[in-house]
């Protein structure tokens, strides 16, 4: 154990709980468990830094689920014979956000399911998984790709019965159209590093990659100038809607499908993408080019087109932190508990806008939890799993994982049954106070300190961003830090106000930051990797990686 | 609630956790949570299905930190600013595997790890995100990928300062070989279906695709015929090694690099592929085609070219089961606790062999945990992930996820320091004493039914086969079923001999398996989608599906 330099406390270290092949005695073993416990007794009453709620407590009516290796295996709509799942507790809380995010409820129609239907399942990841899976859905809708069910080969000629298989196919790109079945993704450049690396993870080509190969002197924002990287934001942290919509509708007129990801809560400034405005926006960019209908065709059967109507776009929305707070704070405005002004500041992001293809959302982030864990939400149209084929297997493999956490959704059950939408709307306006109370206090201690600390904050956001303090203070606070890939280097912190953010933990970092070296001298240096690398030549460029400025979920 | 047919158990259903948008009063949500937890004791008692274990008890002294909204943010060696994390313990945890796997510990030279240290992280998946994971570094590394940096173009001429970025590039393909940098994959027919998923997940080619598409008459395994979809397998579930061979060497002949993935512990069959075998047949094969070292060239720098040496060949271990259980069984014949005779059936798999390039093991199979939960390990010098440049983020993202479960090393670190190696052996020792027993006991059976149970068992597996029994008894032992692709499709089910199933367990099904109505009369139909689908034409296709015969992880 180690002391930190400024308290009594103590932090773990690895020796702590280093492990001899001969296992340890029950003495040391909790002795090193005591040692963790203690030390996030002491970093959970200062916690302040990152958009996860800490006023959890979980332990008194849900410690028994500890003895017991459960496991919601395959689709959460078809129970298993692994039947230790929690499959019913998990259809309850999908069943509340399709309410919440205004999706259709999953109903049989001629005895299918309704293709309009919801569909999702409570991720075991965070939402990174969400974001993985959305966008290879959409990478394989917008492709053309399909399950289809043909005769196993060798046994056609098997008079006595028929064997088929499933087979993974792609649909015949049109002579009229090279680029029909190459979706082309945009994103902000306030977007979670992880929609990059799912970009990369599923080798889906961004504007930037497919504009600066093939179209480089096309930019339509600003003629012969280089490709930007992603789509410029406003300085809300929102996607610029003018820039999108070109970028868009260049990439629409040369015949690539459209995969959007916007964002609902970024993850540093807390910025609310106007779904519903884009969606306006881009409806007659996509009908002037066909994407709003597109025949997709695969083969054909017995002389007849294997056909299936899709649309040429998809709109992924990362709403890891907005699609469980939000909803409420809409509540709140249209009840009156905060203010009608709000609203300008509140965009739709749900269900209710047509062209919204999937929703990610975090269980931990503002309902909270022990662990990450996140909801992806779409309609049974846009499900590219393999279909709900006879039970083959005891459940269909229609997620990411395959094995999932089936303690998550017992957990975020019990949120939403202890938690009324009163309570929430309650939650949300409190938040709304502390997060303003935040912006007051530290524009007043800058006030004080005769000192730019660069307080800001996106409306409506859950964020307060202000000048990076000292490392005692970040570490006791757990502040999350950034370096703001600007001209001159701003190393800017924040802190998020989730449920557990009191006045009190406020004013306990203000008192803290009052000290003279609260603030030390920042370093000059650029923001990216720092020396003197001299330029690359005969290089094939596949993106831009974002290491700075983009936080941590 | 609903009674089971032949018990007085409750099992529960979806209207016991229907939330309303009020929640739930304290009576009711505490009424579904008991139903939840009687029908999970229910269960337990008797779960004899999966490869699990379910002789776990955490509850007693981890039930604290489900109070705790942790979360491994980012790489596990390098601590973030989100302080309630348990990253030293999951440090122990991994050099525990490390040590147990033959693996180089993490240790600098010249300021710089050794390259042929150990990195990895413990999933928060199941090995599902270790097998996505691996095969994604895998595609980029035998891809020819990088991360490079370089100057801002934009700040080129800046005096003041040297602003660079990050930039994911790919080798220029040499004009010798156009399939230098386009990965193939091997996989037998007896591997994890999420594998075929990973696979379409990253889309990389499989050798069934590339040869059908562009050497439909060069199958070396039968001249003129097919290209069989996988790789086939021997009777015991073990790859077919001399098809394994010719079907790399005539790929590795026309340039590809070559992407195996092995099994340690088949799904179904709980095989074990001969790592070490193939490692030694197919290393002069690497040899003769240039693959046991390639140079791989980005661009170049200052008239200098910019140069890695790779190897043309990435060995992935699914260990999902047996990593966390073979190396005991290994020490076991080593002490005498098992006989001499067994070493014939126990191939290494490690990092012993050279070709090792990654591996995964799932930590709530052998050592149990109360949800999915997995390691990741694999050599510094294959970390294909942001590199550790200056921290700009509390923790660079080098894993999946980003955020990550901190409770799962907690619960693994907690069972390994309870769990000397002593114990270890003895839980191998007895779990093949079980499954012996099973074997034997089925037997039995079927001799007094006079009736072909199709009782078998994989020598040192863990599991044992047997023909599918009536639904209640496979609902009452949480049976996994399967049906096997052959030509009469058997309907199989496997009982897995982990930590919590004892003779006594065994005992109590062969009771339940005596009775008359036990083994109903199987259905004819063919193992795959049923109807009459006709052949379909002009069509593209990618890849076969496994849905059926490969059992749920």
């Amino acid at each position: 154990m180690r002391a930190t330099s400024d308290t009594t406390d103590q932090v773990p270290e690895e020796a702590d709980f280093r492990l001899d092949p001969d296992g340890l005695t029950p003495a040391r073993r909790r002795a090193a468990l005591a040692t963790l416990k203690q030390y996030f007794a002491t970093q959970k009453a200062n916690f302040l830094g990152y958009q996860v709620n800490e006023a959890i407590a979980y332990r008194a009516e849900l410690a028994e689920f500890l003895d017991y290796n459960t496991n919601n295996i395959g689709d959460p709509f078809v129970l298993s014979t692994f039947t230790l799942h929690s499959k019913w507790v998990e259809q309850a809380v999908l069943d509340y956000y399709a309410r919440l995010w205004n999706a259709q409820p999953r109903r049989v129609v001629d005895q299918q399911l309704d293709p309009e239907s919801y569909w999702g399942y409570v991720l075991t990841m965070g939402s990174t998984e969400g974001n993985v899976y959305g966008l290879w859905n959409a990478r394989d809708y917008l492709g053309g790709k399909a399950l289809m069910v043909e005769p196993e080969p060798s046994d056609c000629d098997d008079g006595r019965r028929q064997r088929n298989r499933v087979t993974w196919v792609r649909a015949t790109t049109p002579p009229d159209n090279e680029n029909a079945y190459t979706p082309v993704a945009f994103y902000s450049q306030d977007t979670h590093y992880s929609v990059a690396k799912a970009v990369r993870v599923l080798d889906i080509p961004t504007f930037y990659e497919v504009g600066t190969k093939r179209y480089p002197h096309a930019n339509p924002l600003s003629a012969g100038e280089p490709w930007p990287a992603e789509v410029p934001s406003l300085p809300s942290g929102a996607i610029d809607i003018d820039k999108l919509e070109k970028l868009v509708e260049f990439f629409a007129s040369v015949g690539h499908p459209i995969l959007l990801v916007l964002n609902y809560g970024t993850t540093f400034k807390g910025a609310y993408d106007d779904v519903g405005a884009i969606a306006e926006r881009l409806r007659p960019v996509f009908r002037r080019y066909g994407l709003d209908r597109r025949r997709v065709k695969y083969g054909s059967r017995n002389g007849k087109d294997l056909v299936d109507e899709r649309a040429g776009y998809w709109f992924h929305i990362d709403a890891a932190l907005g699609g469980t707070y939000m909803p409420f704070v809409e509540k709140a405005i249209r009840t009156g508990a905060l203010p009608a002004e709000a609203e300008e500041d509140r965009p739709d992001f749900d269900f209710r806008i047509p062209e919204t293809s999937s929703i990610v959302a975090s269980g931990h982030k503002f309902p909270g939890a022990p662990w990450p864990c996140g909801i992806y939400m779409t309609k049974v149209k846009y499900e590219m799993q393999p279909p709900p084929l006879p039970a083959y297997v005891g459940s269909p493999d229609t997620t990411f994982g395959g094995s999932r956490n089936a303690f998550s959704p017992i957990v975020w059950w019990d949120y939403l049954a202890r938690h009324p939408e009163a309570t929430q709307i309650e939650l949300a306006v409190r938040a709304e106070h502390v997060a303003r109370y935040a912006v007051r206090k530290l524009s007043e201690l800058a006030a004080r300190r005769q000192e730019d600390l660069w307080v800001e904050r996106t409306p409506l956001a859950l964020s307060v961003r202000f000048k990076q303090p000292n490392e005692e203070i970040v570490f006791k606070y757990s502040l999350s830090t950034i370096t703001l890939d600007t001209a001159e280097a701003r190393h800017l912190a924040h802190l998020y106000v989730m449920t557990h953010v009191t006045e009190e933990l406020i004013d306990r970092l203000v008192a803290d930051l009052e000290s003279p070296d609260a603030f030390p001298e920042q370093p000059a240096e650029p923001a990216g990797p720092i020396g003197d690398w001299g330029p690359v030549e005969d290089v094939e460029r596949l993106a831009m990686v974002p290491i700075i400025g983009r936080g941590f979920r």
